[in-house]
């Protein structure tokens, strides 16, 4: 895993994913009192940043490979982003998502075209269910973060934030990821060691998820005593990847936890201030930025919003917090 | 006013007005029954595309001007466009708008500093009041459409649909403006008429106030009967403008009406699918493309998003459309 797999895949993605903008607002300056620079990933295909690890694990297989088909596991980001890619490859998928994924990212996985089968998040392993179905069938399994292609598609993500901060006149500054497996935000944190050495990657995670937080400070791999329970759906993983966390050991700053408050909170403001929809998960990072100002100490921070897939009754309970 | 001043306004936006995207969804084409590209003015500054016109205005103002101000009226997004793009350059805005506007509208005019006055616009004349103003005060009145350097401004939103548009691979195609007093779709039309002579621009309206539509049917200004009574607040005005109309009446095809329920069905859809904030204004356009097929015969049509300034209450409304 290397800054050149990152690269590559921005070649191979190029005009397929979407260059996401840079979006700001006074309003939130002042909230955040410091600069806020919001990438905003909830406006690539298929709603978040996922389309590019996707993009970027398909494109690289081969005609064959893609001829047999993949299989991916996800709370319903991935997924898309896999149904997506195969669909646009010619390739059959095969998805498998928890039960209580939110209706929208099932429904939607299904029409892009991909065979959806449902596990019990609690008391299933979504890896070991994944691996069996692949060598049953033969298809080639894409994990979700645990997967240097996925990592490196991720990390282009890096390479336009770098590039789109520097037109704003920022080369320095914190940047907070919304982090589950830690494949976004150690492709970012690659990226960014090259690209832009000043900025600073750091996860943000939910309160009672905070794996990532807490094996940064014990240097070693924590695992979350639960698996449910957080509205931020996209985030919740059991632990940081066997191929991430180093990479995340190596270059990020200590992580900031949020409450799912904060979460729909950050929703509420990213509506009113930036006309964007984002979903809880996608609004950690935002939420730290905004509502932990104590936890930083530059004068900009950037907020990667990283997926707007939300039902909309969630939503319309996070415009109740305005 | 013709193509040149376009450029210029371009050139003293840059850097200063953001590139909106142009977004895409298999969904939204599959409702349509053809190619759907959507750009995204929501996510210019100030929440809609009216910063243009703003920018190009103020900037082209002299040092001296600049220091006594600047005045304008506005149901709430020229009014923010105004308000920013005078901060931004040091000058004193006063914003005369109607006492039933969206309250986020006015809150937000008053927080980027401006000095709102608010009138009756049932039993009002703004324009009037705007003159008068103005010349008690000694400030320069910036009118929202009929006003060369606002057209000019708004038409650099032509200028990315052309580059953006051909990325995609459309040059020919249908673009529905959502249309109040024409100075975006006259701008864009004036635009697209040298950068891309293949697309057509029409104006949508909201049932009950297309005045534009009639008045290119019979070739002359034509009036609306009502001056409130549409969710739409940002495109309800009295008639096209002097200025706009002649250039609406030489580059424009049939307008296409739409309903309140449409558009707020047409918000509903872009928080779906593409993860936008829509008001119901700006989602006009959008509707038209969804859910009047048959006034197109083209494989693609492009669909204005012009701004996204929406109360929560009236989101989530839309929202319970899905």
């Amino acid at each position: 895993m290397n800054f050149e797999m990152i690269t590559a895949a921005a070649n191979r993605i190029k005009g397929h994913a979407r260059i996401t903008p840079m979006l700001t607002s006074p309003f939130l300056d002042d909230i955040a009192g410091r600069q806020v620079l919001i990438k905003a990933e909830c406006l690539q295909h298929t709603g978040s940043f996922k389309f590019r690890g996707a993009w970027s694990a398909v494109s690289a297989l081969t005609d064959n490979t893609l001829k047999t088909g993949v299989i991916a596991y996800s709370s319903g980001n991935h997924a898309q982003g896999v149904a997506m890619a195969a669909a646009k490859h010619g390739a059959p998928a095969v998805i498998i998502m928890p039960a209580d994924a939110p209706r929208m990212k099932i429904d939607n996985t299904r029409a892009l075209g991909a065979e959806v089968i449902l596990y019990d998040r609690e008391n299933e392993d979504r890896d070991a269910l994944g691996t069996q179905i692949a060598s049953e069938r033969g298809l080639t399994l894409i994990r979700p973060y645990d997967e240097p292609q996925v990592v490196a598609g991720q990390g282009t993500t890096g390479l336009e934030i770098a590039t789109q901060a520097a037109e704003l006149g920022v080369t320095k500054a914190d940047v907070m990821v919304c982090c589950g497996g830690g494949g976004l935000t150690s492709g970012i944190a690659l990226a960014l060691a090259e690209t832009a050495p000043n900025m600073r990657v750091r996860p943000a995670e939910p309160q009672g998820f905070d794996d990532v937080t807490r094996s940064l400070v014990s240097g070693q791999i924590e695992r979350n005593a639960m698996m449910g329970g957080s509205i931020c759906d996209a985030i919740v993983t059991p632990q940081p990847g066997d191929l991430t966390f180093p990479i995340l050991k190596d270059h990020c700053g200590p992580g900031v936890v949020v409450t799912d408050d904060e979460c729909l909170r950050a929703m509420a403001h990213a509506f009113a201030r930036l006309k964007i929809v984002v979903e809880p998960g996608g609004a950690a990072a935002l939420a730290a930025a905004l509502f932990h100002p104590d936890q930083f100490d530059g004068d900009a921070v950037i907020a990667v919003i990283t997926g707007g897939n939300v039902d909309p009754a969630q939503f319309a309970r996070a415009l109740e917090t305005l």
